[in-house]
């Protein structure tokens, strides 16, 4: 049985992939990374070389920039540090379901009904769209829309768990974290400054654990 | 209360357009189309200019040939005839997802929340997301993800209305339907031989009505 999975090459979807791949040896995956124009795209490498030698990996272009709205893709607006307790302002419109909509047009041209995906219990107060209710109605939304009749299952395993939990998960299983990508700056070495590099440095900090990503001087542990 | 309305630039879309200005002279109205990739994609021209004067447009892009699959964006595959029997070659996988998803993202950003779209019983068959129950789920998934709390509603007049039925009331509306565009080889004069083009010829058939769009030698009537 084929399965896919949205690989961002950030640490969730990474830790994913090499737990599924843990449960499942044997078990073909396709990798699946959108470029939206994020300012921070050098996720997207990461991703293609995370997922080699273990998938196939395929990345789908989605311009968001047409739609606007969002300083993770709109270079006029700054990205809120997480000193500024907005981190509602890094939000796209739907971009969840629009990553997950496409990722599943794709799943249904090469015949895979499972997608794995990682949205972690901390993104809950400030991101709907990573809600299991909201995965559950937009599965529900695909098995009605798809092409033709098919159980199509969105597979969220993390949607329960911290993100210092799935970094514990991580570090059991040897995912190579210093080369998963983080900061929304598209820093490397990353800028320890912005929301997503704070989480990121809380998780391992939680797990006393070192974080192998060099960060900008003074920053990080 | 400002609404917006998916274009294509064909008879249904811009029936509904001018059902909804007739309905509410004074309601403000966007117009949103998708530059998919369409190899019909002169409709994009005829949507921009059918909006002129009614409504602000919005030309959003997705490019699709990074999923591909599907004749209407591959250059490499041929479009079906109406005689193929071969309709469901012509669905890009959640296409009509994907589209409101993305308009859905945009109203998002305009404070907009009620969002219309023609689907028509004809569509049925062949198409699983042209389905009221489809609709209703997909209203379920856009309310659970939006990014704040909000009764985004898709409203789909026409789901029950046979395409004739929808011409019919055009033809009330005096709808410029020589400004539309139907032929799916994005030919104009119009092929008259692919499914689109038979749709359409049935439909003015059906209504003793004579369709103003041009058509290839020895097609139409």
């Amino acid at each position: 049985m084929t399965t896919a999975i949205l690989l961002s090459g950030g640490m969730d979807s990474t830790t994913l992939l090499w737990w599924l791949k843990s449960q499942h040896p044997d078990r073909p995956i396709h990798t699946i990374s959108i470029d939206y124009g994020q300012r921070h795209r050098v996720e997207l490498g990461c991703a293609a070389a995370l997922a080699q030698n273990l998938a196939a990996h395929k990345t789908i272009t989605l311009d968001l920039n047409t739609i606007g709205g969002s300083p993770l893709t709109d270079p006029r607006l700054a990205v809120p540090t997480a000193e500024d307790q907005r981190q509602i302002d890094t939000v796209v419109p739907f971009r969840n379901m629009l990553f997950v909509t496409l990722a599943a047009a794709y799943c249904e041209t090469q015949g895979i009904f499972d997608l794995y995906l990682a949205p972690v219990k901390d993104d809950y107060p400030a991101y709907r769209d990573c809600r299991r209710p909201f995965y559950d109605s937009l599965e529900q939304s695909l098995r009605l829309g798809a092409t033709r009749d098919a159980l199509f299952t969105l597979h969220t395993p993390f949607v329960d768990k911290w993100k210092s939990e799935v970094i514990a998960l991580g570090l059991e299983l040897n995912v190579p974290y210093a080369d998963t990508h983080t900061c929304y700056e598209g820093l490397r070495p990353a800028c320890g400054q912005c929301n997503a590099c704070s989480e990121r440095i809380a998780a391992f900090k939680a797990n006393d654990a070192r974080d192998p990503l060099p960060y900008a001087k003074g920053v990080g542990f």
